[in-house]
């Protein structure tokens, strides 16, 4: 337990970092096709230009009437109204419904003037080709969509930081917004330091490794809206090392690196983050596992993010804090919701008191319900991951989880 | 009620067409760069070339040794073994370690032959430079990773049918495998139908709507990994409606067609659809709420959908059915994890039973948990979704829910 006692736990690092960290000074926009849009986030209050539905409009198919011309009308006692015309789909109605008059509309279409119902047309019939018996009252505003009942005319109806899912992309066409302003990608700088890295193209020597970090953390960039610019592998060397990390900071908004595996890789990671901009280092080492050493900085108001070299604790604690990071960036709202899945632990699950423990799962679908079964792998390999489905979170206060137990799993 | 009983119940529709539709004859492929392939579906086996660790390595900072020579050593009965040299990082270890002897090894690095265990750092002391105090005893493979324990050479590591995450695309890159053969992106058309429908960039005229469809089926499709093919608006008319469904068939993989809200468009719709090739219709109607009108097909081979003209109706039905007809199209493996939130309702929920119902809500923090809110909108209009962070489902069984009840919100 000893060794936790002066890292920060998850949450009050990112809260400590959020509290430092207002945002990029300013959301760079750009104009594309709503088409184009799905995922980005929009950098303008979309206001709606008219009213929706644009004009009351009929709800069923039937005769638009006056309800008071239905009073009392049953099927032994129906009301007669003249039929005076067809209000068609896509057309505007011009005709007038008058007392003791009707017009057929159909769903969706306009109601006429004069009219403040619509009766079904199974609740009537039409004996001649001017008549129409009706066979139930109705009340005035019956089976009618009112003008503007949905969206007023000028209400705002989506927010700027919204990120836009499909129903965006549909409430915009509706408005006739076929071009917007989205906010432009974050550029996250991405760099794996180590003398072992080498790049994933050539044939590793004996002792050597691929580098897996700058990909899986760009795949996590990409899906959290971001713009993933790789750096390449840096050599566990000072001024290497600096020269790169001061290129990739003034060149992006956000500066990821990771550490090399060595104590003094990590050393001069913390190092050369600090010394990058102002205030500098935040947080060093979460309470966490995996993901320890993790770095959390600002420099000039952008922020600086040291991560584990091991690719299991860059990816899940990468998952963590980067997509919150990026939230921000991006001017989205903060209230985010996360979606997980229920599930019941096959095994007793071991953990120390004082950090949060994250242990990725396989999922199972047993007959009472779904199981989860930790996926172990001692060298912590990116194949842990890939036999996994999610992560259960083990509490920091907590000294482990019982078999049996009901856990929410995170999906990757 | 009765309106439901020739309705077929949501999960039944979709068991009939999975057991009547095998997927593609053929998953068509292409070669792309791994770094690209987030999201895609990989369409080959990939098997480990060579071992994981590739060679036993250390897991922490320290010494190598014969754990023999450190039987019974203690802080006040330390053994003493002759430091012989150091394995760099990034280098074969080209020492060898014999009995008393000792080298530095760092997490990581490789294990010089002749060691069997590595002692931590912490557990020694170096009273001279070439002789290391050893404070405590190690048994044989401690603090080592030895090859091949991770992944075996020859072992299926990612199978055919994987959508590739973060942790698939570095799993690929750690061996080496930096182009891979993926799914092509099936091809799904659309067609909106409909006499009021106008493109988004037109002006419409009171009694026509913008054509919303199109772009929100367009997104849940790319969403859901295929490539949505737009055919454009076509008049509720028998002869074109029927030229431009069997273009649409000819030149794609996958047909939908959302049929306008009048009656005589959703007959045209199923009629054309039923003629575009063998077996033709096997579900009209589900016995849901939103999307009572959804169409079930297949045209020699390939998935034939009808899916209703309220933008609402056609997104909650197309998000059910699209994808895991997308994920066999993909080739994908059948088990799919759906992640939800749970959350309580806020007020009683009607419903009728014999149908399922899709409510959506809105989420809110409340003290005591996550509450979900019913966003209601008679109109149907697409802006009830915009407003909602997901769907509750009411069972076809349930007659309403009670407020207070806890639910599983299915996110956007």
């Amino acid at each position: 337990m000893p060794e936790f006692l002066n890292l920060t736990p998850p949450s009050e690092a990112m809260d400590l970092f959020m509290k430092s960290w207002s945002g990029p000074s300013a959301i760079q926009t750009v104009r594309i096709s709503t088409e184009n849009a799905l995922g980005r986030v929009i950098a303008e209050d979309v206001k709606a230009p008219h009213p929706l539905p644009p004009f009351s409009r009929s709800t069923v198919d039937g005769y638009a009437v006056r309800a008071a011309d239905t009073h009392g009308a049953s099927a032994s006692l129906p009301a007669y109204l003249d039929l005076i015309g067809e209000v068609l789909m896509g057309t505007t109605a011009d005709l007038l419904v008058g007392s003791s008059q009707t017009a057929v509309v159909h769903t969706g279409g306009m109601i006429p003037p004069g009219a403040d119902a619509v009766i079904m047309l199974e609740d009537t019939q039409q004996p001649h080709e001017t008549e129409v018996e009706i066979l139930k009252a109705v009340a005035v505003g019956e089976n009618i969509l009112v003008e503007g009942e949905d969206v007023k005319s000028g209400e705002i109806v989506i927010k700027r930081g919204t990120r836009l899912r499909a129903q965006e992309i549909g409430g915009l066409m509706a408005l006739g917004y076929t071009k917007i302003d989205v906010a432009e990608k974050p550029r996250i700088a991405i760099l794996s330091s180590g003398d072992e890295v080498v790049p994933p193209q050539e044939e590793p020597s004996p002792g050597e490794v691929r580098d897996i970090n700058s990909y899986t953390l760009s795949a996590l960039v990409e899906r959290a809206g971001g713009a993933a610019v790789r750096h390449g592998i840096v050599a566990d060397d000072r001024t290497a090392l600096e020269q790169a990390a001061r290129q990739a900071f003034h060149q992006n908004d956000i500066v990821v690196i990771t550490a090399g595996s060595s104590v003094s890789s990590r050393d001069i990671t913390v190092e050369i983050l600090a010394e990058l901009g102002e205030p500098g280092i935040l947080v060093h080492g979460f309470a966490i596992k995996p993901g320890k050493p993790t770095i959390l900085g600002i420099g000039d108001g952008k922020p600086l993010i040291g991560l584990p070299g091991n690719p299991v604790s860059a990816l899940v604690v990468g998952g963590l804090i980067l997509p919150p990071i990026l939230r921000r960036s991006l001017g989205m709202h903060a209230d985010q919701w996360d979606a997980q899945l229920p599930a019941r632990l096959t095994v007793n699950l071991a953990s120390q008191a004082g950090r949060e423990d994250y242990q990725p799962v396989r999922l199972i679908q047993a007959e009472n319900g779904i199981l989860a079964e930790p996926v172990y792998g001692r060298s912590n390999l990116i194949f842990t991951l890939v036999r996994a489905d999610g992560l259960v979170r083990i509490p920091a206060q907590a000294n482990g989880l019982p078999a049996g137990e009901k856990v929410m799993v995170r999906l990757f």
